[in-house]
């Protein structure tokens, strides 16, 4: 049932549809001057409805980080990624079945991974695309060395059932301001040539090189042999964006509504929203800087969060809100506070709010 | 279906029946001894099955943070105490609702609070209860001084539609060893002792003293002013128990299973529970002793999560698990965990593992 803002039960999160659709275009954009793929990664949204957003913005298909997610995802695209490793019975079976009708590749970084793969590919009579995963200094995941990924590549490359496509990296380390991204991006773009090249002299290609991430999403021309970029959190941003300077406040368009439940302590109110809502991420760069922004209140800051309750710290205010007054909180990070709703409310300029489901939440597998 | 936990799809927890049955006994016998009634709070299993074995083990009714908790929790009991304040219509609404055939008691710290339960009990034809809230020491909410509480007491008392039954508090200040509460406890229950006294100077009662953590579970007799206590994560247990010396491995229920799902990075493995099943959630009485305990490899410390990665130091270890093998994280915080699962499963010993659903998940209205 469409509501006004002011009615929604809290905590609740609600999306601003312009941003949304602001925030695609200029990605979009950006991709088709570059000759870039856009393969948005859908776990910031989990939302069917915002991809379909992505595919009608041109993204060339999505990425997924759990079989879960591309259970879900394939019912709106035919070109899915997941950028995690499979090395389960399980999860390759799901996998290769998905693998039937369109085309589904894996990021992996071990042969066990491309063995357990293939042999469910084989089983299902399908085709697995494989992405070597590079680390390229995020140190997660990922093959050390050209060396190590011309190994996993011939691995591959040998296994009926798998299909070698190329390569897949996350530059999750480079998280400073974008205009001082470029050193960072030269040395990872020249770690890609050497890959590019030894697998080049051992008559391998690599056709896909898949990176990029939200903090680095308009540099990435500075990384001339990417094909697609695999950015997440550019559908909604948060406050890891805009004080990682990638975004500001206008560009955020998933907003938290929440009540202030009490005032009883000196200096502090408390907000409906704790970890529950929130998650106690810390806003990488700059972790000191509370649980979140509260947008009315610019000069609050949210101390401490429990399961239910954030304390927030209002000394610092000239004026603070009273028991029953509705805040809007932008979350440090908001892919995982979306998990933690079964559906969101989606807002159009002028007419009133509507549930819009979270298809894809909860899937840890 | 039931399955073996070796073919479970991981990330999953699994509860070891036996496990809660001695918690919750252990518990319900200190309670008898004691003459203090066990509220149970709901919010760290989140489910109907578990709520009905302490109901069965003898607990007096049961405790909820959130109204939609109290609409599933009215499946199994007629005695629900919501230890949050409500302090919108459509809170009150419901909690009024839920009065009319029923107990329900709501913790609150304000006038508007009380204001808003009562017009909404009135509108209902019901009656709510109200326990005054007392800050501690914890201070997240909570009335501020007996004056305080007696001003809102009588503001109570003078409502149609609300009933004062007393004070409840929350000593979330007091995470020290058991053995080493006892002058905390003494300083609390002086403050108990000043507020009811200052009641009963001015003909009030409270009837009832709803307190008690899991950290202070067991020295709940320090506290004599105390007629039940709420303790939530006894019925799992985690690592905050563990390290804040409350319980031990043994009394851990709750136990995530996981993958190895890569070990590229030298000296480091990763697992596939991120913080999208272990939460982001420090452990409080040891924030740097990393975000869990591997049950197999207690010389590996998890260094850091991202959504569906747990990155893991192994260099510790005299082995190391390699990709594909399964082990065993005990949570810092079990009841976030909880939350993020749709359903978790439930061992019984010498019988396959079967699923339970979360009934009262994500219920953050």
């Amino acid at each position: 049932m469409p509501e006004s803002i002011e009615d929604l039960p809290t905590p609740c999160i609600v999306i601003d549809a312009a941003i949304v659709r602001r925030n695609l275009a200029k990605a979009a954009s950006y991709a088709r001057e570059r000759g870039l793929g856009v393969r948005p990664h859908t776990k910031t949204h989990k939302s069917t409805l915002v991809a379909r957003m992505q595919l009608e913005h041109g993204a060339v298909g999505l990425t997924v980080a759990k079989v879960g997610e591309a259970g879900i995802m394939a019912g709106v695209t035919d070109d899915l990624l997941m950028a995690y490793p499979a090395v389960d019975r399980r999860r390759c079976a799901e996998l290769a079945s998905l693998a039937r009708e369109r085309t589904v590749r894996v990021g992996i970084d071990s042969p066990t991974a491309a063995d357990c793969l293939a042999a469910a590919a084989r089983s299902a009579g399908s085709t697995i695309g494989i992405l070597v995963d590079l680390d390229v200094g995020h140190h997660r995941t990922g093959v050390q060395s050209p060396e190590e990924a011309l190994a996993l590549a011939r691995h591959v490359e040998k296994a009926a059932g798998l299909r070698l496509d190329g390569i897949m990296f996350f530059p999750g380390h480079i998280a400073s301001p974008p205009d001082e991204q470029a050193p960072a991006l030269k040395a990872l773009s020249e770690q890609v040539e050497a890959l590019i090249a030894v697998w080049r002299k051992n008559g391998l290609e690599a056709k896909v090189v898949s990176g990029g991430s939200t903090p680095t999403l308009f540099q990435s021309h500075l990384v001339p042999q990417l094909t697609e970029i695999r950015p997440g959190t550019y559908v909604y941003n948060d406050m890891n964006c805009v004080r990682g300077e990638c975004a500001t406040l206008d560009d955020c368009a998933a907003r938290i509504t929440t009540t202030v439940v009490s005032t009883a302590v000196p200096g502090q109110i408390v907000l409906d929203a704790g970890s529950k809502t929130l998650t106690s991420d810390r806003c990488g760069p700059a972790p000191d800087s509370g649980h979140g922004h509260v947008l009315e209140y610019p000069d609050a800051k949210i101390v401490k969060l429990s399961e239910e309750h954030a304390q927030v710290d209002v000394t610092a205010c000239d004026r603070a809100p009273k028991v029953g007054d509705r805040v809007t909180v932008i979350p440090n990070h908001i892919c995982p506070c979306i998990n933690l709703q079964d559906a969101v409310y989606w807002k159009e300029q002028g007419e009133p709010a509507r549930t819009i489901k979270v298809d894809a939440r909860g899937k840890v597998f």
